[in-house]
């Protein structure tokens, strides 16, 4: 089935020029979500959550869904309930379910030994995995950054990125000179001068990641960070703007330098505690709120960094993969040149980072683990790249971008006492509720609407559709929007 | 081809009890080794080596590989150099390259499907879920242990299991009573109460992962840790026995003891820094030189955690799923309870944690991540727990074992210049060389005979085959090892 949807679609190359409303670039689609149980979870999803509750902590599943049924933008849960999906699990599904371009790279039988046969990608890798890393993620690769290392998940990226950040610091601070007997020694025991008192800046309402490292970076949630030690790292404040942006201008520049000048403060005062030898920082702070900051704040960022000689990481692993009508999140800031590094996972796939010739470490087995990434999930990116290029899905996010935020600010005009803020860029867009319960209880209407978004931050709900997200999805979540809206108290 | 061979071999269900000299359980092996180029690595994969260095840090790179034509315990490189494994992709190859019942797995549609739309696992899990954790993972999980929660790899096991062990702690600490606005306001500025201050003990010559969480545990080698930032958490001595074991009975008793006693210092002393939540231990150091400790040395070494309430962890990374002997290594040691948490990756193809109830967290959302493991990678392991099963590969490594072991005790004393303390379980067995530089040696002119072994440690070398490493292969591997020691000079 999966192989003559393949072939139907490749019989339709003008699909996207010459469409009609309900002509979805994923074939298949229903025409829009239709709820069959008269609460969600449904019925067979409890029962499994039950079960599943037997084996581990099963306190944040929604609810259970029927992946061979899911097609492009819409999930088919256990109760075949068919929900429009605007969360797209978690961000992390970039051209919908069960696309036909990768579900045809699946049935290649080079592809499914690459999938059989992982190997330790840093000590045996495929004879075509220079090819891939060309072919795939470096096509894609941020502008200024040609080189790129593959991890598993957002988290291990980050750490990695973290530890790439040290590293290079301490080769800045060693001038050149080899490590020494002490460095080798008091690392062992996990002291200085080998295991050094270094920091990482980070900003309050950041997510890094959950491992202790990039936890001590992650600033969104308490319940995110509750009885895990961390280390004691400068934490600056991310700007806090006024809505509408236009109405605030001066307001809001006035926050990005008094956020700068507090990064400023904390590069001094830190230089005597735990230098600071990288800044971790996201385009868009998505877990914490969907807190965006001007391009000036990045450009003036960058800046500080250069001039205190510390690296800047821009963590794309939920921006990242187009969804804010450009690949990268950060090109939209004209940064005068490349950030050190950007991290991905997520819509990507699997893990990793892109960076600069300078941050490249020189010696072998410092940024290594056994599996260094996977090419079992490239093979999916391939398709996901060839379908962002092949479809023009980034121009289709900023098409679609402009239905959803239009239809958003007129909702807010007609909605004030439930929803504001109107944010983002592309689809990557977010609103305010007043309050967190109020929030809750629009993420909760709109689901037995048969449309899955999701909280972010207090009071934010965030738009986190597919690339493939067109024009009459978004009509279809507007009206449910409008509805959900009209009917709340 | 696959298909043809998997159907070929399920006609063959007699081929370990009617066995042949050549009878490989995988079909299609090779009869042995065959080299063809005059150097490792060869100059195609030279020339790759140089264009991947262009992309990243390549330097521990040690050949390409051809997946679609290795077999078995054979891989073969990109210049047709066919290779005896002994290694396994660090370790983390179960039942060879291509198996047959993985293959076949990999073509069904509905697992095809599973690959290509990888779910948040803790939010919209897949229908067969519960019932995949069932079947496979629990199927072969540590006696009295569960529960188990799914990662992706071991670095974030253990730093998950580490999360686990602190959350734990503290909610006895705690005594029932709810997190405080104090302990929610400090952790999301990483400073205690919140984000406490508590530790992990570790040991020497550990290998835990190389996030930062986990490197502060890891002690195995200076280029691991180099330059990093580490916790400051107590390291303990682990045991170094004098070998051969039977005849140093006492003295290795002593070591015991007087390592136990150091961890109670340590537990003391630090109850005042960093009170020390768990400990984390390989039941075989691995990376650090396969260093192996008495099952006493455990089962007291648990005394002392269930003595100070401290909990603890069996890193069973490279030692789980089945090359002692055992599905789990912890299992020779007769502990008089189940640990409390045994992490796994690597063998198991997907990473995470068995664990007891009483480990179990009890709000959603602590223990978690968008992906939390990948279903894609349990299709895999299904088709590994059944070979396991079918094949009593158990049972295999035992025996073939054996006749490792005893090939090994007699060249040391053949060559007792070139190799010494011979040691380990099942398959996973070591040796030590005289100094890092023979032992280097040892491991090259090996491949250069077409077998691929590897070194731990300072002066180890460490054998890692697959479970369906059987006589045959033993046999041709000693045959080369002793070609090589004879050779040496």
């Amino acid at each position: 089935m999966a192989l003559h949807k393949a072939v139907l679609y490749r019989n339709l190359p003008k699909i996207l020029t010459n469409q009609s409303r309900h002509a979805s670039l994923v074939p298949g689609e229903p025409d829009g979500p239709s709820i069959k149980t008269s609460s969600i979870p449904g019925p067979k999803s409890q029962k499994l959550i039950q079960e599943l509750g037997k084996i581990q902590q099963s306190g944040s599943v929604a609810m259970f869904c029927d992946y061979d049924k899911s097609i492009g933008n819409y999930m088919v849960d256990v109760d075949d309930n068919v929900f429009l999906d605007v969360y797209s699990q978690i961000a992390s599904i970039p051209v919908g379910y069960n696309h036909p371009g990768v579900l045809k790279l699946l049935t290649d039988p080079h592809n499914m030994r690459t999938i059989a046969n992982r190997p330790a990608l840093g000590v045996m890798p495929g004879a075509d995995w220079p090819d891939k890393l060309k072919s795939v993620l470096l096509k894609v690769a941020p502008p200024g950054l040609d080189l790129v290392t593959t991890m598993m998940c957002g988290s291990c990226s980050n750490e990695n990125a973290y530890k790439m950040m040290f590293m290079n610091y301490m080769k800045n601070q060693r001038g050149g000179e080899e490590f020494s007997q002490e460095d080798m020694d008091s690392c062992m025991m996990n002291k200085p001068p080998g295991a050094p008192k270094l920091s990482i800046l980070s900003f309050k309402g950041a997510f890094h990641g959950r491992t202790l490292g990039v936890l001590s970076t992650t600033h969104s949630k308490a319940i995110h960070k509750l009885d895990v030690p961390a280390f004691d790292w400068p934490i600056a404040s991310f700007p806090q703007y006024k809505y509408p942006l236009d109405q605030f201008k001066r307001e809001n520049q006035q926050e990005d330098e008094k956020c700068l000048a507090e990064v400023e403060d904390l590069i001094v005062k830190y230089s005597k505690i735990a230098p600071v030898a990288g800044i971790t920082i996201e385009p868009i702070q998505s877990e914490g709120g969907d807190n965006e900051a001007s391009p000036e704040f990045f450009q003036k960022l960058q800046k500080i960094t250069q001039k205190h000689g510390c690296n800047l990481l821009i963590d794309e692993v939920q921006t990242g993969c187009g969804s804010t009508g450009k690949m990268w999140c950060h090109e939209h800031f004209n940064l005068e040149s490349p950030p050190d590094i950007v991290t991905f996972s997520k819509k990507m796939q699997l893990g990793g980072f892109y960076h600069s010739n300078q941050m490249m470490v020189q010696k072998a087995y410092r940024i290594f683990n056994t599996w260094l990434g996977d090419p079992g999930k490239l093979i999916i990116l391939e398709g996901v790249v060839e379908a962002i290029k092949r479809d023009n899905l980034l121009q289709l996010v900023q098409d679609t971008g402009k239905v959803l935020r239009s239809g958003l600010d007129n909702l807010a005009q007609k909605y004030p006492q439930h929803i504001k803020d109107v944010r983002g860029r592309g689809t990557f867009l977010a609103f305010n509720a007043p309050n967190p319960a109020h929030r809750d209880r629009i993420v909760g209407n709109m689901k037995n609407e048969g449309v899955i978004t999701a909280g972010c931050g207090e009071t934010a709900i965030r738009l986190r559709p597919a690339l493939i997200f067109q024009k009459h999805h978004a009509d279809i979540f507007l009206g449910k929007l409008e509805k959900v809206l009209s009917q709340l108290k």
